[in-house]
């Protein structure tokens, strides 16, 4: 029918060019809402950077067969896969166990990483709990941490981090050289007083016209003012420029409407 | 062996007497870290204070595939599962086509929901692409929207808001007191300047000793100074109080312990 058509051919799939990241935030504080995630953010504009797209998200409680089943569907379907939380010491840390069991692999003390809480803790601070810590899979990669010495894991395409903000980033920044994207993606972000009703049909041709760019609309309310952001993303910078002048160009021809742009 | 023994021991499930829910963020925005989600904790407290306890959250592209995936996956597994985003006027809202698919529905123009446009909008306001909100799968119930008119719907145990903060609390009063939860779960949180590795082991135990309160363990660093937040949540008023007198003795009989709850 004629509605199912036309949302079918304005839709947009993931840019070209780039690679996939998939991002399984473990941790039930996150889901009780009592804490505010501060790793997308990071994540999204590092990997933004090296031309990776984080193009899935999912918070999973402190449970072994949601984690097993997040990073098992996620792994194969997406180039990378990053956790954030889980792999310190205490009763509710089951990343490295649960990680372990999606590939199947059995979980051992990893002798380097032994090694490295041994430098980091005096002898009588080294309790089981914190050995603990060095649980991983066998056949792992180590990620450094420079901030709590306990350091992360690679297993195949999944990178094992931790989930308090300061280590994670500390932790992917240390292998961040290494990950294989495509071209940097790059964002343009215009603001207007109009509201999406009055723009979208002409939007939506706009973004026809440019399919290797996405253009985001997202309305907002502030202090009773309505209003709305259009984001362009893109990896081909010449087709962002021109896909940006044709959005200025389509805002400032309607009536009243002020533009700004960054 | 020992160590994964060990893990499987101390392992939480979710906490028995509370309905479960799912929640899915459909929206570029929040993947690119643009925009920081405010749906979570909002949902998170107000599930609580139901006796449903937010399980999992995915957080998905404006791609039609990955909204279908997430959808059907997660309503199998949940009494509830909650969309929020895409159901605008613009190109990138996808989601009523996308649910519609999901359960293999016709997506149709529905009949009241045009007749709340039509008395939202002037006439020459109600253009094509704001009549598109009124297209939905055949057969929903109408959510209210008082903010901007344009409902969302339920389907079967599939709940589609909007995206925006302020419409997505709104949609959201209009229908909890029909979600059929448990009793509701309480929550007290103990901070110290402790270290995780130095209380785990005791923890872990009080964990054991208290299956249906689940205890979370959140090292913090603030301006140098480390600490841990333990959260106990529970629909057993009786269990949380005795955990929670059992942490804070944990937490006294360490020597030069600060200890502050709320």
């Amino acid at each position: 029918m004629a509605a199912a058509r036309k949302h079918h051919e304005s839709m947009i799939d993931h840019l070209p060019d780039s690679a996939l990241a998939a991002l399984v935030i473990i941790g039930n504080e996150i889901l009780s809402g009592r804490t505010q995630d501060k790793n997308i953010p990071f994540l999204a504009e590092k990997l933004d950077a090296l031309g990776i797209q984080l193009a899935q998200v999912r918070i999973v409680p402190d449970i072994e067969s949601d984690i097993v089943e997040a990073v098992n569907s996620l792994r194969k379907r997406y180039q990378y896969v990053f956790t954030t939380g889980g792999i310190g010491p205490t009763h509710d840390d089951i990343t490295a166990i649960s990680v372990a069991r999606a590939f199947g692999r059995v979980i051992e003390r990893n002798t380097e990483a032994m090694r490295r809480l041994r430098k980091h803790y005096k002898t009588d601070e080294l309790n089981d709990a914190r050995a603990r810590m060095a649980d991983m899979p066998r056949d792992v990669k180590l990620i450094d941490n420079p901030v709590s010495a306990a350091p992360g894991f690679i297993i195949e395409n999944v990178y094992v981090m931790a989930g308090v903000p300061e280590i994670m980033q500390a932790m992917f920044d240390s292998f961040a050289d290494t990950l294989q994207g495509g071209k940097p993606l790059k964002t343009k972000t215009l603001q207007t007083n109009l509201r999406e009703g009055q723009i979208a049909v002409s939007l939506g041709k706009i973004q026809a016209k440019y399919p290797n760019v996405v253009i985001g609309s997202y309305p907002h309310f502030k202090d009773g003012q309505v209003g709305v952001s259009l984001v362009l993303r893109s990896a081909d910078d010449m087709a962002l420029q021109r896909a940006t002048n044709d959005v200025r160009n389509l805002l400032q021809s309607i009536k009243d409407s002020l533009v700004e742009i960054d």
